[in-house]
């Protein structure tokens, strides 16, 4: 049995707890969190530990999954949990990966545990669809689009307009561009011509619906450059119809062989629950992580260095007869 | 440069010649067959040497990329050339594999050579794609689709039956069905449901059209299960519609998170020239054969062995700055 760490207990964190009884040979030996753990209300029978006490936990845990956020926890969480535990996270702030990868990497190779770092869906999944479909079709272009789906970042960002009580938004493909690109034409997409963004608002009573509409709409990088409607409901509405969390995307590309013949490659994912899908994958990661550190692979790791067989739970030759 | 030879000179290797212009790492150093080299007319300045003469160049040559057919020649070439180079094959007789991956890892492993075998869309990525998407979401069903695309097997079998000239069989998925597919439904699905079976063929004068039609309908295995139609058309109208070679398919897991979360992972191809695309994928996996060599992973190999990096032509830096 693999004996797995959650680190840190919010959507991801419960995800994982949810998932791990999915795979066979995995159990769930503690969660640790940074809150009082005598407040943590958990789905599961594993030990609530104070985050403070993790290092006691060193030899007891074969994978910790850190499942704190990519803004401020991983920076921090990643290079110092790798000198005590094989980890895997989600980090997905895309400008700072070879930071966070040097620092990952410095930690663990010299503790000789293996992390995984930024691993889910993208990065994660659509990354290793980037660059498998390039690598077997190097003349064409690659597009990813994302949606339709709910994107924490940008809810955030809403509710912290003044007068905004709760906010949900929706970051919406463009279907005729995702066909534009379906029938081989390549086309060029600016921005507002990739995605829609669609915003559900709780206003505080009395607060100005124009205003906070066009705060939203005008707001620089999360809005500006896209096409956005705004729909004010109620708190009942938004907790009866936008209280889940799906996302998914499709990664396209579009390529060219011999004289003129289109290839397309495409892969999607529909998603009604992004935290659960996004544990899952972890898991999967973290089977591979468990049998990279045993054959000595140290260091950080991204799903670029981890051959696909890792990630099964089935033996090698069960792999060759039933999924080649 | 990645030294490529090409063994075996029909679609796959005229593909493989075409392709390899398309990566910058790669030339093309030899064309090896079984005729009087005289006699082929080749698509690149290459030299086209006898088979009988190929170990003459075990030095010169970094990837042998095998095109040779996989119901009788690559059960001998594949473990006899794996004695003097590193190979690449895209073995496809499912039933088969345990048996051909023992035969080239002895020949492989004891001359120090790295041989990827069944290397192409399926087996290959389609191979990819179960075993990540099963890997993934552990509680679920894996369904493929092939089509719509020319079954050269297919087509040959109608071309033996007497009175027929020439032949051309597309395999159809049942749109529905893969509708319910991606709706999560999980619907088991017969044969029958799956795919249709459209043939064009091109009887001799005077042939009986009603007796063809009847024996491609109940040939066993081939046509029996599926719901068939026959056209029955000019051998002009055949050349001038249905010479190019395309096809294509879907990988779809259908499964569950949490508590009745449906996820949907979906990959897909439609291609123009499934050759091409098919040589195209060879050459990705010659590149990595190529590193794991040089590195000291020697034997038999399959796409679920070779970490995805070893694919790009791209340094590990840049594949985390622009693909993760």
């Amino acid at each position: 049995m693999i004996k797995i760490g959650i680190y840190g207990y919010g959507n991801l964190g419960r995800g994982v707890e949810s998932e791990i009884q999915k795979n066979n040979d995995m159990e769930l030996v503690a969660i640790f969190t940074r809150r009082d753990p005598s407040t943590l209300k958990t789905n599961s029978d594993a030990p609530v530990i104070s985050a403070s006490e993790v290092n006691e936990w060193k030899d007891k845990i074969d994978v910790m999954i850190l499942c704190g956020g990519s803004a401020t926890d991983l920076p921090v969480q990643a290079p110092e949990l790798a000198k005590s535990f094989n980890t895997i996270d989600s980090f997905d702030t895309h400008a700072k990966v070879p930071e966070q990868f040097a620092n990952v990497n410095a930690s663990a190779s010299e503790s000789s545990h293996t992390s995984i770092i930024s691993v889910g869906w993208d990065p994660g999944l659509f990354s290793l669809n980037r660059l498998y479909a390039e690598s077997v079709l190097p003349n064409g272009n690659t597009y990813t689009f994302w949606g339709k789906g709910v994107s924490q970042g940008h809810s955030d960002a809403i509710r912290r307009i003044a007068g905004v009580k709760d906010a949900r938004q929706y970051t919406i493909p463009v279907e005729e561009s995702i066909e534009r690109v379906r029938n081989g034409e390549n086309p060029e997409l600016t921005t507002r011509q990739k995605h829609t963004r669609e915003c559900f608002v709780v206003a505080e009573e009395g607060a100005d619906l124009a205003r906070i509409e066009r705060e939203i709409k005008e707001m620089p990088n999360y809005f500006d450059e896209y096409d956005t409607t705004v729909h004010f409901i109620s708190e009942e509405e938004l907790k009866a119809n936008h209280s889940k969390l799906p996302h998914g995307g499709f990664v396209i590309r579009s390529g060219e062989t011999g004289n003129g013949n289109k290839e397309i490659i495409e892969y999607s994912l529909k998603l009604d629950s992004n935290p659960e899908f996004t544990s899952s994958t972890l898991l999967a990661y973290a089977r591979a992580c468990c049998r990279m550190n045993k054959e000595g692979n140290f260091g950080a790791k991204t799903v670029f260095d981890v051959p696909p067989r890792y990630l099964s739970a089935l033996s090698d030759d069960e792999i060759r007869a039933k999924l080649l």
